[in-house]
Formats: structure tokens, C-alpha cells, sequence
């Protein structure tokens, strides 16, 4: 059985690193991923706290960015309370296991980011995910830590019924692009626009950036249609025939 | 909605009883009962544990027994492993949360219990409980702590769509004995019994005991069933008649 990655982002205290990894052994989860721990890594405090999940720590993977660290994945989940101003789809613990195990019957790879212990996700964190996941928390206390949060999704992960994933899973428009291609054809339109006056000063850029990568992403992609996409972009960027003449 | 009284049975750390009462209010569980707690109540290690969750701290009840802890409970489920020797139901949470929101809408009162956290639930107190639930873990790594425990529990209750639940749950049989009750009736029964031989040696008394225990609660009696049991144990006492004529 395939299983997500868990990947998080920032992490600030070794402690909270290692009973994450406690938390993912309980239900068979092994694929951690780091994004620039803040204490460095490895980090001594991490092991005690993992009670025995050593493996976790040991092959835990660390990457500058959350972008490098979604490169690879085709379905990504941030672990967040229903962010502001951002229209992404928000689901349950349950409904991303489904969607997570109907990736991986694609042949998918799958991750869920979660934040720093004290901030949470920031947006454009947020923005490198395909969805957003919120544990359905008693809204008058709302307190779950890393651990629990992990461990919560986790064990939903492990509770679905592989028998009720359709046969055919498959997209009919084919494989879905990973983030690694979005990436490329989203800096390929960059790389375009820029020329173009598109980005109307560096105080918007940023929005106007993040504006772009939803748009893609939004649209769920294939690998085809990814390829199809730059194929536009190129054409649309060439001199038009007759240009400058008369 | 009603919710399950949460009971920490013999608990050793104040922190793990603050962490316990985090989980639980996360899931707007509120009633937490505590059993002999080893370093006395209150323990001011519990508040800075429980990030705010003051309120179920404050309100905890404590008890000298298990038995005292669950006297006013119908349903009474035991959170561990499955145990070995003995015959008990065992459990998923999500079939115990749906029995549980079941036993509420028949207006019963129900509790889970969790032991203490170096050695978990000893054989008396599950022996007090209708049913085991087992969260399924990793068999090579079962590593939840006790509020982790809490809080996947505490979560499947709050994840139960009260919609399935059925519109008849009442039990023909009538209202369910609690706790209490089935004591009063093996009081009575070992009252009796003792005069008369039962208890083979001192050494057999207690699995005695325990056997007895097990064929009453086994029984999910309502108070009635009780009350007529009452009356045959008294009966059964009594003298017959014509004893002692030729």
C-alpha cells in the first residue's frame, strides 16, 4: 500500500519533530520530509521523543523549500484551518484519505503539509497545495498540535476501505502533471509576461504570481495537457506574421 | 449532544492528565473522571498542559475505585489492546462511537476508560467494562500515548453522523442497568453464595468473582432483568420448604 508523505514545513522544535514521527509509525507512515527545520537536522531532541520510531528520523528527507519538497507529487494537502482569501477546496480528514488513496491507485504521489508549531501554513504555502484539509475542531477551542494533527490524519489514512475505491480510478485525460511541471510551465509564462509589461510593478508581483499558480493548479492537469499548455505559451510569445509590416 | 465521560484510571503524570483534557475539548468532551491519580488532584502539572482546557480540569470528579467511576454507566468501553484471557467484545472506535451515540439517544450514560500509562488497564477494569475498543495500529509499532488515545476516540465520537443512528434505538427489554445496579446484584448473589460454598478457597475467590462479574454484565440487562434477578437469588435462598421434614 502506497502511503502520503508528511512533510513539514518549518518545523521549530526537535521534540515536536520526533513525536510527529511516533505519531506516523502508529499507523505505517515512514515518508517524512523536512522544510528547513529551523534547528537544523538532525536535531538531538527529535529521537527520544520518536519512542522507537528511529527510521523516520534517520530517513527523514530535508529540502530548502515547500516548493522543492512538493516537486514530485501530484495531490497535496495543507493541514490548515480554512485559509482567508484563498479559494481552495476545503475538506475533511476523511474525504482526503479517500482522495489520497484514489491517487494512489492512479499511480500517484501524495503528500500533506503542515506548518510551523506556532503560525501554521503560511499563504504561499497554502498555494503550493491542491486542497486545503481541516480537522473539524470544536470552534470555541481550537488546539491541536503538530503531533495530534498528524496523527489524526494518519489514522484516517489507515481507516479507509480500500474496497470502496473504484476499479477505475483512471483520468481519462491521463496522467496528472506533478507540481515539478506546473512549476515549469508557470516560470515558462513568467519568463513571457515579464517582457510584456504583465507584472505592473514588484509590489503586485508577488500576488499577481501567486494569482498564476492557482490558475494552474486549479485546473488539475495532465502531463499532456501541461505540455499542450506550454506549446500555447511559446506560440503566443513568438512575432506574429506581419508584424511591423506595413 | 451527549457526549462519553472520559476516565483516567490510575493516571501517573499531572501533564498527561492536562494533555488528556486538551484532546478531549478539542471534540467538546467535557467530562473527565479521574481514578485514584497517583500524585493526588489537583496536580499543577495538568494546567499549563491543557492550553487553555482549564475548565475540564477544574470540573474533574475523582474516585477511590474504577467500580465507583463507572457506577452510573450503562455502557462502559475499555480502551487497550485486546486482552488476553478474556471474552469481551473488541471494538473499533468507530463502531464504539456509534454505539455509544446509540446508547445516548436510548438516554444511557457511557464512559471510556483508559489505565495508566506505563502499564495500561489492568484485568479488573476491563473486567468492569461491556466492551474492549482497540484502535488498529501498526502491529510491529503500537505506540499511542494517552492523549493521543483520547483524541482519536474523542475524535470518531465527533465525526459520527448522527443521521444513521436509528429513529427506534429504545431497547424492548426496557432501560439498561447501570453499573451500580449489576453490583447490588452480585453483592446480593456473593451474600448468598458465600455461606453456602461457592467460593471453593480464598486463592479461586477473585476469579471467581470475576467470572460471575463477566456473566452478568454479559447479559446487558435492564433494570428490570435485574430486579427479577434479585428476586431469584432470593428465592433461591431461602429455605425451601419441607426442609428438615421427613
Amino acid at each position: 500500500m502506497a502511503y502520503p508523505a508528511v512533510i513539514l514545513v518549518q518545523p521549530q522544535l526537535g521534540e515536536n519533530i520526533g513525536k510527529a514521527a511516533r505519531a506516523m509509525l502508529n499507523f505505517n507512515q515512514r515518508e517524512m520530509r523536512l522544510v528547513a527545520p529551523r534547528d537544523g537536522w538532525p536535531n538531538p531532541a527529535a529521537t527520544p521523543a520518536a519512542s522507537g520510531a528511529d527510521e523516520i528520523l534517520e530517513q527523514a528527507a530535508v529540502f530548502a523549500s515547500t516548493q522543492e519538497a512538493v516537486a514530485d507529487c501530484q495531490l497535496v494537502f495543507a493541514s490548515t484551518v480554512r485559509p482567508r482569501g484563498m479559494t481552495k477546496p476545503v475538506v475533511t480528514p476523511r474525504v482526503a484519505a479517500q482522495l489520497m488513496h484514489e491517487a494512489h491507485a492512479r499511480g500517484e504521489k501524495t503528500a500533506v503539509l503542515f506548518g510551523p508549531e506556532r503560525s501554521g501554513l503560511n499563504n504561499d504555502d497554502v498555494a503550493l497545495a491542491d486542497m486545503v484539509v481541516t480537522v473539524p475542531v470544536n470552534p470555541e477551542f481550537g488546539s491541536l498540535n503538530l503531533a495530534q494533527a498528524v496523527i489524526l490524519l494518519a489514522y484516517e489514512y489507515s481507516q479507509f476501505d480500500e474496497t470502496i475505491v473504484a476499479d477505475d480510478v483512471a483520468d481519462p485525460r491521463g496522467a496528472k502533471a506533478d507540481k515539478a511541471m506546473l512549476e515549469g510551465l508557470l516560470g515558462h509564462m513568467e519568463q513571457e509576461l515579464e517582457p510584456r509589461g504583465f507584472f505592473r510593478s514588484e509590489d503586485r508581483r508577488d500576488t499577481q504570481r501567486r494569482m498564476l499558480w492557482a490558475l494552474l493548479q486549479n485546473a488539475q492537469m495532465s502531463e499532456q495537457e501541461v505540455q499542450t499548455w506550454r506549446g500555447i505559451v511559446k506560440a503566443l510569445a513568438r512575432t506574429p506574421r506581419g508584424a511591423g509590416e506595413p
